[in-house]
């Protein structure tokens, strides 16, 4: 069993946290990917720059400057400092825009009634590196960032990234993808710590969506996961990044998602 | 033969002049590893953000800010932009610190009478690894930044990262090192570009510098360069960027280093 952990901005925020959850994930059983987000550290230096930030419908556009901060923040500052820590846990980490190696491939968003900038979908990603990288006992360790095949790195989401790296894993090995989040799991009250819903099956989001007990940022989130358990990813676990040492212990609190 | 060219600042700076190198450099027969220095980007880019450059001795200390800087420039902007165009020119580059698969190993430079801050010495590089990137048909692009195995990143000279990781190389396999210099090789007079001279070896090294021919800062380029071909490095050759495409013909301006 192949496990990838993406971490999100919180994590990365928080040093000491970063530490507690790098050294609870190099101690699972198996070859490992890690997928990196951005925090607020692209956010700060944009703002230490003077650069002004576009937002259109709540959701910031990547222009040049942009592309250049993320660029330096997630593949740079964020990508290298995860992997140091990773080095002095004594753990074999290599990281990884989706550029290197050609492993991500993505376009430039098509420009509809908002031009997003230089944001990239993904395209492909490439199974056979990856299998090359964990056959040699490496650790990925994945910024958010893929290119164009034509000289352009590409902002991408995360989330994104880690359900497309799951599934071309899945191609030649179980897989299960993780995904460290800032509550215990998927909440049926949202206000209630305590009501994490323990597995969810397409039968059941189905019929949690047209309840409304899941919407908002929680619908494109839980949307990349069942894509993943579709394309052969065995199980996709939504958990504080503190859960995960009892993730296959009785007493584990979270939320699986799996086919059935 | 494998081929190792190191670019430096002025050849980073230019983006046209970037694209040639590297279209020329891509064509050169056999494996092929990049080292890149740092380029104005740093200072720019601590200039933007209001940080005081500690300059010692004339040369700049790395304190944790800028530590920050350049991990993010060198790290992430230069090195993924880098990456991202040899990817548009066919070619499987890998950006690497020397972080990434525990590749270079360093120390933090003691501190004496000066104190450069997180600045590193090299250790040890790692052989069995970069030959395994390059058994693996990939082109490995270094950033001039080690690590210390402790999960700290440290700034490292270019030159020296190049011709360490020659003599890393040489242990598997002959190699020559190219580094793409501002002028058309070691010049006998400095205000003549057409006074290169064509071969050096240790012997008249060492009456260029009795005479003192040499000085300044081509001597620590030099004594790396012999210390490479000391190390079995096949020959070190000094020359402009635009001369690579001529390496092997007649008609190349430039300055080989050979043992003899």
């Amino acid at each position: 069993m192949i496990s990838i952990l993406k971490i999100g901005g919180k994590v990365l925020d928080d040093a000491q946290q970063l530490q507690a959850l790098l050294a609870s994930f190099v101690q699972l059983p198996g070859p490992k990917i890690l997928v990196h987000g951005g925090g607020k550290a692209a956010t700060d230096l944009a703002a230490r720059l003077g650069l002004p930030a576009t937002m259109v419908e709540g959701r910031r556009v990547t222009d040049a400057a942009m592309l250049e901060v993320v660029t330096m923040v997630y593949g740079g500052l964020l990508n290298k400092q995860v992997v140091a820590a990773l080095q002095a846990l004594g753990c074999p980490a290599l990281g990884l825009t989706g550029a290197d190696l050609d492993l991500i491939r993505a376009h430039k968003r098509p420009v509809g009634t908002v031009d997003f900038g230089w944001v990239g979908d993904i395209d492909r990603v490439d199974a056979d590196r990856l299998k090359w990288l964990l056959d040699g006992g490496f650790l990925p360790v994945l910024a958010p960032l893929t290119h164009d095949g034509q000289g352009h790195l590409l902002n991408t989401n995360a989330d994104t990234i880690a359900s497309n790296v799951a599934q071309a894993v899945a191609s030649f090995a179980p897989v299960r993808l993780v995904f460290a989040f800032e509550r215990p799991g998927v909440l049926r009250d949202p206000g209630n710590d305590a009501s994490v819903i323990p597995l969810i099956t397409p039968e059941l989001y189905a019929s949690l969506k047209a309840e409304g007990v899941i919407s908002g940022g929680m619908i494109p989130k839980l949307d990349n996961a069942f894509e993943a358990i579709a394309m052969g990813v065995q199980e996709v676990v939504i958990c504080l990044a503190s859960a995960l040492p009892t993730i296959d212990q009785p007493g584990f609190t979270g939320t699986r998602i799996r086919q059935e």
